[in-house]
């Protein structure tokens, strides 16, 4: 029963670090899911398809409530039967995206008032770690357009909403410095997987209650 | 500045009641503008599409946070703006139908914090009166069977839940007796619109300030 979520902004690098370690996961023998948000249900694709048409018309409001539906739905139907059945779940963007970039970005909601709605729409899950991947702006802005990406409705964002994201899950870190480890995305792909594949190492020797003394999370 | 809403279990004749109230008011020489939910913009009728298919797999919570995007979306966009250009807005269905069939038909959450939620996603618009067509169960499904409605996935529903439902608003009906008027949807259609009609009138009385000594609500 491990749920680990990957966190940062658009450009990050966290959703190829989610998919090498899910690849990692699964040549040590894991049985793993790999989801991302919003998205992983019918629902939930078909959600995300609307959040993300540039042209459409959604209110901020209605963008949480959105993400809030697709999340809850993923949960439901997904996330909690594969944690049932002991797989290991990684999820590319959970709820701190949402306390980020519809709370802080958007200014829709407090960021107490999103924490009790986020137990609500997900009956009290919390991830067991959360890698934070962070990069300033700029460089995360260099790497979508260096991707080619031309840019979905939630992309097409001046710099401001941006810093206000970052600044939001840095603050989500130091408020739950347990859960959400900070990673420098300006790394190395091979040197990010590595310390993050250590802390994985770690907590799944914790679960075991078999703890490996040599793969403590010292480096982070 | 005024917003009525009609309520009441599927087959109850609310649709055709905020009809016939619309026709009336724009014979009269208002400016009216009428709004089914989910519905009403280009993100509330494709929400709409998703709730109402039957073979989609949609978890109660998420049927809540849809409902609620959709009509987050309808106030910010359609509603606001008609109600502070002085028209009448009749909205069929608002946000006592989600207090009774999510909350009450399907248990999802409690009626204090739906309350609350309903007033973070309206932005605390509150109708100025809900007329609450009352029909029972079984009456409103035989008229559903007669219209040769298929059903959509909301309106599969067994009858336990459509008794839920209607307790729900009869609760709702007691709890703010100023503004829900129940009104008994067995009457015919051309009775119950004289008695709504009436209601109106001396609510558009007030709303001018003054008020018409022959039009008050002495027969509900």
């Amino acid at each position: 029963m491990i749920l680990l979520t990957f966190e940062g902004i658009d450009g990050s690098g966290k959703s190829t670090q989610a998919q090498l370690l899910n690849e990692r996961l699964q040549e040590e023998g894991h049985e793993t899911l790999l989801v991302r948000e919003p998205g992983g249900t019918e629902l939930s694709e078909r959600v995300r398809s609307l959040l993300l048409e540039p042209a459409l018309n959604v209110h901020p409001m209605a963008e949480l409530l959105l993400f809030s539906a697709a999340r809850t739905q993923l949960v439901a139907e997904r996330i909690r039967p594969a944690l049932e059945t002991g797989r290991i779940v990684i999820c590319d963007r959970f709820y701190d995206s949402t306390t980020a970039y519809q709370g802080a970005g958007r200014d829709v909601a407090d960021p107490e008032w999103l924490q009790s709605f986020h137990r609500r729409v997900t009956e009290g899950l919390v991830p067991d770690r959360t890698y934070l991947v962070e990069v300033d702006p700029e460089t995360a802005r260099a790497r979508r357009e260096e991707d080619g990406d031309e840019g979905d409705r939630m992309e097409a964002e001046d710099q401001h909403f941006y810093d206000r994201v970052a600044a939001s899950y840095a603050a989500l870190a130091e408020e739950h410095p347990d859960r959400i480890l900070r990673l420098d995305g300006h790394r190395s792909i091979e040197a990010l997987h590595g310390t993050i594949w250590s802390d994985v190492e770690a907590l799944l020797g914790e679960n075991r209650g078999t703890p490996f003394a040599d793969a403590g999370s010292s480096d982070l």
